[in-house]
């Protein structure tokens, strides 16, 4: 394929994804992530938005030493402080950018920036050159490009050209355009800022249903670079969704006549870690990798699919790495079928977490007889990659009991610096019951401000997984918990939330 | 706004969604559904497939003979007995459609119809014919469309007006269509077969994520009823959203000059209602009804909207009924409240079910501070519309233990025909105890197919919900129970699937 028909993925789950979670990942969970978009041979890995926050800079910095094929880009305002910082973040990066922005619409630039056009302008002379000095690749994006008057654009991006960059993104911010008009507006801007080697890039927001679409129509109009995420996060509904813009470049070759370099056959288990890692659920209808994406259910349907399937499908589930069926493991699957299984799965662990997920799996296979991926990426998020290198508090025991008799009652005992404390409390159920036993053996009394559970296979001997969100101060951490007793899976959640409390509060230099 | 730029939504939740779900819905909730999309204002309700099973033409026919407003549309192949078993079905409607389709594709004629294009000419001509002898409302589908050539369905389309029909729709069934293509193939058709008073419409699936963007496509070329359906739900990755190709019309009806008469406050109770009854969960970056949908989680974002809203909204959270915050109830809230607050969340209750709704809601008042939308929700769905109106066996009494120190016990007694039965058993968690120690209780024994948990909200105290599917011989049944006892909730849930798997054999003649 010639090079003007490679459309570059720029993702920025990491960047735009991350922004939407109600919870920001830690630099672990940012690296594993990012790992994985290598490995999917993603273009470009917008890390995130380094003068954001020190969580934010440190995780930029991570990923821009420990992931060295895809270019790693930082975004930045036009402002000195935020283009440094970006690139101090990126300074250990194999191929770093820096992605310049700032607004270009009416609206944004009177009530949001309260600029004129012309000093929209200096800014964007400013920050391009700084950033061009900085490094050899600069991309800039006029924020809600899709609702800027097209002839102001066109000044903006000819003359972030003429400052050094070398990707322009038109974005829809808000999820504004339509298709057919978007291809048109991109196309004129594209025809009008003509300058060779510039790359054309899109980024489309969803709030009406339409991203997938736009940034295919800015494909056909000429754009070869799109911005995406998995499983379509973002901010509001989302930004558009790679595995369905991929997947649509991929099944319509003929009407594109352009394609990526992406490795399609990792988009389920992409998809999988990047829900499991934010918390954020993909919903059984969602194209490409929704588990229901490949079932026919109708009986006309599955009569066709036995004569032919193509009459009712456009592309195998084989080629987004859909199993169709769960694969199961059991206690006679050894050490090997385990690690390909955990690989595949998406996760990289080091040769000391290998060990312990096997010891681990070996104890569950005890316990349940089928050891589904359900299960297998609950405990590795649970029990082997932990947030906290240090735990404060640990489970040492726990006692339930509910009934139709009497109040739900719970006993706890943790151990922390070397003592066994012990409490216990009524609740109006066993999670309530737990908690209130746990706050009373806390020194501070954090706030639960979200609360999930769920199990993680479709049967009554699946381990039940807990997501919990705790706050303390202006703090908040995460925690996630897996056993096949759902009461202890809340538990182990809670208490992992009150580590990472900690861990964060140190970072931060909060007082717990 | 002139008849001519009216689109008339086709609602197809009751059937192609429904048809998706992996359990079916029975003729109690269909009528709640249906009664929802009345109550939004839809055009057009397809109820279902009359000839696909009993269940089925019950369901169309309760439809038809309670929901008056809107044309109540059943589906059928050419065949006389899928004809005359819709006619039957939709006999009591205020006004009925019979949908009449038949496959056009060249795959879909030789792999699964293994008929050539005159004899699929031929079934055309029976069928519209025969259904026009039923009712003055024929609309007719050519299957798999957008794979079909353009002489050929024109021949198809106009030979279907000529036999009757007044809708003619053109589907995209395998969602391969790109939306460009898709609106001048439309348009293509359109002008080749005018006709007065033909009104033209578009089924779109959505495994390319293009279901809306092809839709809205066809709408600019001049289509002028959709087909779609809550949530998007549907086959594979499901059909074209109804919320989005709605307000898509409606927030740029510059690009349009087209709108429909959706009442689209009423989108997000539509949706959590649909999504209850269905057991599919809504993720939260969906368009429209996601709950991140309307959220602003970025600092730049927030600084903007705080300046002016109009920087990152394009449509208003209010428009589409999202409440923004849950509303609580608690123990000060009347009657009236409760009654008022049931109905904004789409469930229309009989008094008898509103008095039984209320006392439950006190109850739970002195179990937890705040009731919240979820809690009602799960206690309408577990305790007030029950599914089926005999319970063979009732949940008389339960005890769980689960610990550190030993094996999670359950002990389960249970009311079956005047008798108390009781039983006790150990499992690997409280779910799998409470499951082992009921089943010991069955005369029969039913395989579990799907197990889920959730919390109704995001605090400890909330009401656990549980839904479960059960299979026995060939017949499925799900069940759904609350509490603020997740274990109860599982073991509730697991009793209804019992006892509706009871209903369902006796309604098949099928014995237990």
């Amino acid at each position: 394929m010639a090079d003007s028909d490679i459309v570059r993925v720029f993702d920025t789950t990491l960047r735009d994804g991350e922004q939407a979670a109600r919870i920001n990942l830690n630099t672990g969970e940012k690296v594993q992530i990012a790992r994985q978009l290598e490995r999917l041979r993603v273009d470009i890995i917008e890390a995130g938005f380094p003068a954001a926050s020190p969580g934010d800079f440190d995780a930029v910095k991570q990923v821009a030493s420990e992931v060295r094929t895809p270019v790693i880009a930082g975004l930045a305002r036009t402002t000195e402080s935020d283009i440094t910082a970006a690139g101090e973040a990126l300074r250990s990066a194999a191929r770093s950018r820096i992605h310049v922005f700032i607004a270009t619409s009416p609206i944004h630039m009177e009530y949001k920036l309260k600029m004129t056009p012309s000093e929209v302008l200096r800014e964007v002379e400013i920050g391009v050159r700084l950033a061009s000095g900085i490094t050899g690749d600069v991309e800039f994006s006029a924020e809600d490009a899709s609702r800027s008057d097209i002839d102001f654009l066109v000044d903006v991006y000819s003359l972030a050209v003429e400052c050094g960059a070398r990707t322009l993104n038109i974005p829809d911010t808000v999820g504004y355009a339509m298709p057919n008009e978007f291809g048109e507006f991109c196309g004129n801007i594209i025809s009008k800022v003509s300058h060779p080697g510039i790359i054309w890039s899109v980024h489309c927001h969803n709030d009406l249903g339409l991203a997938v679409a736009n940034t295919l129509a800015a494909v056909r109009a000429g754009a070869r670079q799109v911005e995406c995420t998995i499983n379509g996060l973002g901010e509001r509904a989302g930004n558009a969704s790679m595995e369905e813009i991929v997947m649509g470049l991929r099944t319509r070759s003929d009407h594109f006549g352009a394609d990526t370099k992406i490795d399609t056959a990792k988009f389920f288990s992409t998809s999988k870690l990047v829900s499991n890692l934010t918390g954020v659920p993909v919903q059984p209808n969602k194209a490409i990798v929704g588990v229901n994406a490949f079932a026919h259910e109708a009986g006309i349907h599955q009569h066709g699919m036995l004569c032919n399937r193509a009459t009712y499908e456009i592309m195998t589930p084989e080629s987004v790495g859909s199993p169709g069926t769960d694969l199961h493991l059991g206690k006679h699957s050894g050490r090997h079928a385990f690690n390909e299984r955990v690989e595949l799965l998406g996760y990289q662990l080091t040769s000391d977490q290998k060990a312990k997920a096997f010891e681990y799996f070996k104890v569950l296979c005890d316990k349940k007889k089928d050891v589904s991926d359900g299960d297998i990426e609950a405990f590795l998020l649970d029990r082997v990659i932990h947030a906290t290198p240090e735990r404060r508090y640990e489970l040492k025991d726990y006692a339930v009991t509910v009934g139709s008799g009497g109040k739900p009652t719970a006993s706890i005992t943790l151990s922390h610096k070397d003592q066994e404390l012990t409490e216990a409390a009524v609740g109006n159920g066993p999670v309530d019951a737990a908690y209130k036993a746990i706050l009373k053996l806390l020194s501070f009394q954090p706030e639960l401000t979200e609360f999930r559970i769920r199990a993680t296979s479709e049967q009554a001997d699946a381990q039940g997984e807990a997501h919990v969100i705790l706050r303390y101060k202006e703090i908040k951490a995460q925690g996630r918990g897996a056993s096949t007793d759902i009461i202890e899976a809340t538990i182990r959640a809670y208490l992992e939330a009150v580590n990472r409390l900690y861990a964060t509060a140190a970072a931060r230099e909060v007082t717990i």
